[in-house]
C-alpha cells in the first residue's frame, strides 16, 4: 500500500493527543517550521538525540516502548538542565509503511508527551533504516539553567534513583554491552517477572523533571547519566576544573539483578554501563537537607556517593579504603567498536 | 585508531568558526543542552531535516559539499518562514572515524554557518550508517512568521530563482529520480563545465534569507520548494483553502540543461522533481512592485507564474491554453519506493 509522507504525518503524528495545549506554541506541525514563544524572564533549553536501530535499541524493539523511551531519554536531558518541557520535534526514517508499528510508536510517544506536557511541533519523515532523531525544547528562568561547570570544592556528590539497571537490562535484552561480555549468559536465566522489570528499566526511564526543577536553585552542577557514572561525572569535573572521590559501597546499585550478577559486575554496570538516565548532582553542604527533602516530596531516592575535591581526576574508593582511577571504560560508541 | 565521541565533538565540531558570535546563545556545545535567549518582541522558528546517505545524497558524496548542503537546505526553511538564523544543532551517525571526512564535512558546515551567522550549539554523535540530522533555529518578529495558510484569492504566485535544477543535477550525479528514468542516460553526456555547475546546484542551494526577511511584510504565504513545485504548492492551497492556476510557459526553467533535456522533461523536473530550495510566494497585486524591487536589490530572479483562485485544486495551463490537473507525481519518499 502506497502512503505519502504527508499522510503518515497527518495520520500518526498530528493526532490531537500529541498536540497538548501549550500556550507558547504559536505554530505547530504543517509549515516549513514551528514558531515558539519564549515568555519574558525565561530562556529556552534544547537538547537532541539520534537513535539508531541495533545500536541504541534492539532490532525489532516493541514500537510502543520505543516511542516512550525515545522521548523520555531526551526529557532526561531537560531534567539535567532544570528545565520545564515545552515541545519536541521528531525526525524519523522508516524502512517502509507499517501501520501497526506506526500506531504503536505514536502511542508510546504520545503517552510520554501527555505525561510531561511536551507536544510534537514538527519534524521530518523519510524512508530509510529505522532512525529516530528527537529534539526537545524546555524553558528555564533566565540564568538558572543547571550546568556542568558549577561544581565547587567541598560539594557533595549525589545521584538519583539506582544505577546499573540500564546496561544490565540492555544486556538481558540481547544487545552487546562493552564492559563485560559474560553478562549475556548470566542474564539469560532471568525469570519472566524480572524480564518485565527489565523492559521497564530500559524502555521507561523516568526523567527526573519535577525534582530537578524544584531543586535547581540549590544545585551547583548537574548532568544526566547516560553513558555510565564514571565517564559522565568526568564531564562535570572537566568543565568545573575540579576532581572527585566516589565511595563505591555507597553506589545505589539496583537490587533486581543481585541474584544473577555479582556485585563487582553490577558496580561496573553503574560506573561504565550507561542507559540509566538518572541525574548526578553536586550540592553545597548547607543545601543538602533541603535537596533531600525535595527528593522525598517526589518519592525519589537520592544518594550521597562522594565529594568534589580540588585535585583533578576521579578517585573510586572501595570498602577497604583502596583507591583506583575512575577514568576508564565509560561507554563510547566510537571506542566501543574498536575495543571489543 | 580509537577516538571517543567527545574527542570528535571537541576536534571537529567545537571549532571557533562554528561558534560565531551570537549574543542570544547563553550556553553552547558541551552541556546536556544549549540555552538560548529570545529577544523581546521576537519568536523562535525551528525546522528540522533528516538526511540519509543514498536517499538524500549520493553515497561517497564529497564531505565538504555535503556539509554545506546539509545546513543550507535547513536554512532554506528559515527563509520560507521569513526568519533570521540564530543557531543549529547537529545529530550525526558515522560509520567510523575518518579524519579527512570529518575535517572536510566540518569545513563545509562552517562555511555556511559563518556566511549566514548560524553557529552550532549542540548535537549528538554516534556510530552508524551515515545520517545527518540538523535542526535550525531562527528569530522572527512576533506574529510576522511567513506561513502556508495566508494565501488569498487574487494573489499572484511567484517563485525565486530557477526550477528543475535540483532534480536534474541529482539525476546527473547518478541518484535515481522517480519521475523520469530516461534522464540518467541523457545526462551521462554532460560536459565537465556543466558538471561543475551541477555540483553547485545540488550541493550549494542558496537559502533566500535576505530577500525573504525584507519582503516578509509584503508576502501573504510562502514555502520552500523541496519536493517539486506542484506538490509543495498544494500545501499552500490546502492550508489556505484556495486553488491556483500556473502558466507552464512562465516557469523559470534552468537553462543549463536546455541542450541535453527536452523542455517537457525540464518542466516535469520543476513540477515534480524536488531539491530546488527556492521559495514559492503569494503576493497581493498592490504589493507586487515592492516585492520585485526587493528581489532586484538582492539580485534575485523572481517570476510571476500564476494566480490564486477560489476553486480548489492546482490547474496547470500550457501555451495553447489547455489545462491539466497538477496533483500528481510530487516527490515522496514513501510513494517513490512503490511506484517505481
Amino acid at each position: 500500500m502506497a502512503i505519502s509522507e504527508f499522510e503518515i504525518i497527518e495520520r500518526y503524528f498530528s493526532a490531537l493527543d500529541l498536540q497538548d495545549e501549550q500556550m507558547h506554541i504559536v505554530l505547530g506541525i504543517g509549515d516549513d517550521g514551528a514558531v515558539l514563544d519564549t515568555p519574558t524572564g525565561y530562556q529556552q533549553c534544547i537538547s537532541t538525540d539520534l537513535l539508531l536501530e541495533s545500536i541504541h535499541f534492539p532490532a525489532a524493539a516493541d514500537p510502543f516502548l520505543l516511542g516512550q523511551r525515545a522521548l523520555a531519554v531526551n526529557l532526561s536531558d531537560l531534567a539535567a538542565m532544570g528545565a520545564e518541557p515545552l515541545c519536541f520535534t521528531l525526525g524519523i526514517a522508516l524502512p517502509g509503511y507499517d501501520e501497526h508499528w506506526l500506531t504503536a510508536f505514536s502511542k508510546g510517544l504520545s503517552n510520554i508527551a501527555q505525561q510531561y506536557h511536551c507536544p510534537l511541533v514538527g519534524g521530518d519523515t523519510t524512508r530509510g533504516s529505522l532512525t529516530i532523531s528527537i529534539q526537545v525544547h524546555g524553558l528555564v528562568k533566565s540564568g538558572q539553567a543547571l550546568r556542568r561547570d558549577g561544581a565547587n570544592v567541598g560539594d557533595h556528590l549525589l545521584v538519583t534513583g539506582s544505577l546499573g539497571k540500564g546496561a544490565l537490562a540492555l544486556a538481558a535484552l540481547g544487545v552487546p554491552v562493552h564492559f563485560d561480555h559474560s553478562l549475556h549468559e548470566q542474564l539469560a536465566t532471568l525469570g519472566s517477572s524480572e524480564n518485565e522489570k527489565l523492559q521497564q528499566y530500559f524502555y521507561s526511564p523516568q526523567p527526573r523533571l519535577g525534582f530537578a526543577r524544584q531543586a535547581a536553585p540549590l544545585i551547583n552542577a548537574a548532568l544526566d547519566i547516560s553513558d555510565g557514572l564514571a565517564g559522565d561525572l568526568q564531564h562535570i569535573l572537566d568543565r568545573s576544573r575540579v576532581g572527585a572521590r566516589v565511595y563505591m559501597e555507597k553506589l545505589p546499585l539496583d537490587s533486581l539483578f543481585a541474584d544473577y550478577v555479582e556485585r563487582q559486575q553490577r558496580q561496573s554496570a553503574a560506573l561504565y554501563g550507561g542507559d540509566d538516565y538518572e541525574l548526578c548532582l553536586t550540592v553545597a553542604a548547607e543545601n543538602l537537607p533541603d535537596v533531600h527533602a525535595i527528593a522525598e516530596q517526589h518519592s525519589l531516592a537520592l544518594t550521597d556517593i562522594g565529594e568534589i575535591e580540588a585535585e583533578p581526576g576521579l578517585r573510586l574508593v572501595d570498602a577497604a579504603g583502596n583507591q583506583q582511577d575512575g577514568a576508564a571504560l565509560s561507554f563510547d560508541h566510537f571506542k566501543a567498536g574498536q575495543d571489543s
